[in-house]
């Protein structure tokens, strides 16, 4: 291998896989080895890593042959995940090292970090709300962002998700619940994703908020993720862990 | 009358009720004649004009009431219509003047105006999205002036709003329709009243948007309005038409 | 004493002394022992703890004298100090206990912690910007707010403000100094307070922001912290001290 | 001449000059003719117009040349121009068209236009304040598009800008004046432009923003007008001409 980490990339042809693929040519010590997209996956055993920004579905079969194979590295970008296809990358994880994370940037998964420590600290007559603005092509409402900041903020008023997140507003009847998160997602020409939490008491609003002005952004992250997760133990990690946040 | 104004005072306990109470106990040339609440209105010829902040409901029947008496002259601030209900305003406004208004500030009202401006300018591979946010004791979602402003936007566009609104995006299938135009709802803490229009092209945002710092700002618009009114023609009027914005 | 706490309440008639008034009235267990303004303070021995938002100056002038008779408590939220008035409220807190503070909401004193992390953690080519708007009658700019937000920014990359405060950008040669903060005061209308924390990357901006909706805000955080500081021992503290986010 | 538009590039190798040439390598009927930067420029006599986006000076420099040869058009993007500079490019106008403008989105010169109206209705007790924020590389502040933004407004309350034009807001005594326009300029990361119009009341807050989020969208508006100028008798334009506005 001489320290040549070989990438494989699915979803090539993608809006991510050709930002990561952008990406890696600029880098030394990285080659892409194989490139596939709907078609089935080719021989894993060429790659170190394979970067996956497709869809749930197509992520999921991934893991699965991983699950069989005990190789390569996974780096996994897609969203939208049921319980059982999240099983199936839990299994993956057993037998190889898996990055998995709704979005690489370094400044979201700051805000996370931010937004858990606040929710800790004020106490539960601070309203949460997330909103977030995306372009006109994304499928999934509310992003997988927005509900990795939902999970942060229950996570620091010490519950689960699940239990705070209301349905969308609309309608005559559609009183706010005490203690809920909110989500509202905006869809608008080409915006590349921004995300908002709002705390908000009856006197004052403090708002944590992101911006992604580039593509390439997520792209970065995603291939340094690929060069952290080689050579790991086999394990599901995320982007805290990759920046190294974890042990903070 | 020797000039001076009579004003019955609808939801006179409620928050919007006790604001424009708080405006008229500084104006001179303005009495409050009579307040009520949920119980009938007392006998409405004592008043030249009634402030009516309550709900659909309530508003509606005081508009029958009108119809059928002739008088007095009447400023609704309710909103969340039904057809029905809209129809009994249309019939009061066929004997009396009245101003109907889910809005009474000059900002937002100026804002309607821009909106629909941009909206007739932009083509219509400008995607239009619409963010509001109140306090978390609003019960109805859109706001009232969103929708308002939707209607702007959808006539800049040579449309009916009824055409172009989308249901809130959530799910894995939340793809925005070319054309449509967005609503979303934060219910958050004391947040008196915000209102963003978005139009977004490929690569570029113009954002309207209004922020209300202080309730007694509708209270005050209400109040003019009502000054307004008296001893205009029967008609249904808004504020673009107190303003003044109408002829311009 | 028999439990009661005993208020002075200096700069009575402005903003923010009728505002503490406001809160007090409906506070159980304190009272107001004296007011006064720009005259010389009355008899201090009344008084258990001052509420002092005054001046610079005169702030200075009643520290002086707790210096010199050892009492009472003071709760100071005056801005705009020199070093040498600075160094007067030092004296007065080797006798007597002192909360100094440049914003006395639990909002921004949360932003100030969170400002600090996310710049301790962001390496340097994240620039960081920092944004105030306030009403149109405020004197001072940048806001005392923002400073105290600029010194936690400071703090968090280890250096002090002064080495990295860059003057406002104006003219033709404007160019930002690496490494340094930016600050920008909007004057408008009547703005409560609004701060933001821009952290920006070549790809992404992170931004942490307040908004005050009600000056009573400030009121009711200077009145907790009034009743903190009685009875603690003498020395300097702030609302990290009094929110309790200096042990955490 | 077949048809084909013969562009000469200023300022190639400049961030602007290679974004307008990798729009121009995309359209059909226009070609590079010439490219120049620091060199003085070539043979002006084989183009049909300039797209100009360097310095004030270098424009000045090329604009003085086109008011003695005569031709070609000219498409100027440069900014900060001194009155001697102006008058320079004014010259040049009386022989050939010219295109000047600080900013060539759609977006831009759309909120241009309604910044103007909205300051023509609202009374001069709303203040109206200027935000723009830029990458970290940009010279000159506040921005060109402020200064734009700023004519606009002043215009509509029927002023020039320099009589309203305040300083950055600084220091212990920066008290707003009544009817003054101020500016404040950010600058962070890879911030491609945003600009802010704020019109302030005591009660309420109108705001009028716009955000860029790639520089290709003002190359994109360059060539148009590009497109637009060749053929048209000698003046001087803006975008409000290109887009169509001016009639309106």
């Amino acid at each position: 291998m001489n320290g040549i980490i070989h990438i494989g990339l699915a979803g090539a042809r993608g809006r991510m896989g050709r930002a990561v693929s952008t990406v890696l040519d600029e880098r030394e010590g990285m080659v892409v080895a194989c490139r596939f997209d709907r078609e089935t996956a080719p021989d894993l055993s060429r790659c170190d890593v394979v970067i996956d920004f497709t869809t749930a579905e197509a992520s999921a079969a991934l893991a699965a042959r991983v699950a069989e194979e005990g190789a390569p590295a996974l780096v996994v970008g897609s969203t939208g995940f049921s319980p059982e296809q999240r099983a199936v990358i839990a299994r993956a994880a057993e037998v190889a090292p898996v990055v998995l994370s709704g979005n690489f940037s370094l400044g979201v998964n700051m805000l996370i970090g931010l937004v858990e420590q606040a929710a800790r600290r004020l106490s539960s007559d601070w309203d949460i709300e997330i909103l977030e603005t995306h372009h006109r092509r994304k499928l999934d409402a509310p992003s997988g962002t927005a509900l990795m900041l939902g999970e942060a903020a229950a996570e620091g008023r010490g519950k689960a998700l699940s239990d705070l997140r209301a349905a969308p507003r609309h309608g005559a009847e559609a009183l706010r619940e005490p203690g809920s998160i909110g989500f509202a997602s905006l869809r608008a020409g080409g915006v590349v994703g921004e995300h908002s939490v709002i705390f908000a008491s009856e006197d004052e609003v403090l708002t944590l908020g992101h911006s992604a002005r580039d593509r390439s952004l997520f792209a970065k992250g995603a291939v340094a993720a690929a060069a952290w997760v080689v050579g790991r133990p086999p394990g599901l990690y995320d982007m805290q862990d990759v920046l190294g946040f974890r042990q903070a």
